[in-house]
């Protein structure tokens, strides 16, 4: 059944972030990244795809559902269209075989979450590949969760899911102020920096948060006054940082290396 | 003085890749990379800035100087234009106050290279970021050298050269076939792979290659034939895999820790 106009217009209103944010959805659009997130079982609200989507990677790909089904519900709405309505509604001027759209949720953070387990919280990191591959570390290295500041890049950029590859998805993502957030923990709070206690000595550690600062400012003040402490990767050459994923990457390996 | 109007052409003509091969040159553009890269010295051929350009950082700007004097020796020949001729010359829709051309230089691996030090080898890392970022962490960790396979991004791709943060001037970076070049190595050759030896349980290593594969594709075959080895990154969740760039930065971390 083809797209009546009305949807047209809704879908193409939320190429505007103001939008999406006033709808509560965001959207993906890609055969890859609609894959992995299915993969994941991410509850996506509509699926919009061309004949050529081919799902692949061994998702069952939703049966077709009328409209009035299970909007919101576990299933999403997948509709067939054709590709000169999915070039009406793509985010893109090469649309992709599938769009999917789901909610917008930023669960707060529970208050006392982050004395348990390991978190990692970011200061204000503004590239969403960063934020996307920080997801996909804090996955790998199975940390508890990750929490986010109001100026860090939204975690609903189509850029922040491609790069998470899926862990999306996966981790538990929290948006809070950092600095009153932090107020309360009981743990360890370390800071990555440029000058702190060597990574490859921190003390084993159960429970714990490390803060990554944005590349360009570093650790806000706000954020640095709640530090217990700071960690440092040893440099052996001549660059003057690591990027702020890599040393995020390098502390949870460190963390898990010396676990209790 | 105005740009001569066979220079723009010229400069123009760089925009093309196969100009740029065919000239020997690469090109960048922008005050924080063309700043990076003079603060590191990078011998640059030519620079063009408009009245708006502050090399700022301490780095003292290149005296004007005129087009015949030093083109290739170790003082760049920087010429101020006017904005409406860095519009004509740039390469991007919205230029930047400098662009600056560079010497294409590809060295070879010399024989037995392989055998003293530190090396990165990349095994078809098609993403530049990927790349620069790689050249970034070799420079942290003081590596003696990083081998880009041929079907690598391009060294000189100016996303490579950005993502480098400077390092690109500061790293020994060589292409070669790397089945060819790690043939003769008489040192460990490590894959870096989903299934392989602990990294935390690696054994001293003074010298040593990591190989990194593509992140779609992995090692390649006639690559892998030419391991001695493969290293893990252990995992604790559920992400399918790492970031190329990551994993690189989580072995180099390792075996700078346990570095004899």
């Amino acid at each position: 059944m083809p797209l009546p106009k009305a949807e047209i217009t809704r879908l193409r209103a939320l190429r505007e972030k103001k939008h999406r944010e006033a709808a509560g959805l965001f959207v993906v659009e890609g055969a890859k990244v609609v894959g992995e997130l299915l993969a994941a079982d991410f509850p996506f609200a509509e699926i919009y795809a061309t004949p050529d989507w081919n799902p692949g990677g061994g998702v069952p790909p939703p049966r077709e559902t009328p409209p009035t089904s299970t909007r919101g519900a576990e299933t999403p709405r997948l509709q067939a269209i054709s590709p000169a309505e999915m070039a009406k509604i793509s985010h893109y001027p090469t649309p992709s075989p599938v769009l999917a759209v789901g909610k917008i949720e930023r669960p707060p953070l529970p208050p006392g979450a982050l004395d348990h387990g390991l978190t990692l919280a970011l200061d204000g990191i503004q590239d969403p590949g960063n934020v996307g591959t920080i997801l996909r570390i804090a996955d790998w290295f199975g940390l508890a969760r990750v929490v986010l500041s109001p100026d860090s890049a939204d975690l609903f950029g189509q850029k922040v899911i491609n790069a998470s590859m899926g862990s999306f998805a996966r981790v538990a993502a929290h948006t809070a102020g950092l600095a009153d957030a932090l107020a309360g923990a009981t743990v360890p709070v370390l800071g990555c920096d440029l000058a702190g206690d060597d990574v490859h000595a921190l003390p084993p550690l159960r429970d714990a948060v490390l803060v990554i600062g944005s590349e360009g400012r570093g650790l806000s003040a706000a954020v640095a006054a709640r530090l217990t402490g700071r960690v440092t990767i040893p440099r052996f050459g001549r660059a003057e940082s690591l990027n702020a994923a890599v040393a995020a990457a390098i502390v949870c390996d460190n963390w898990r290396r010396l676990a209790p």
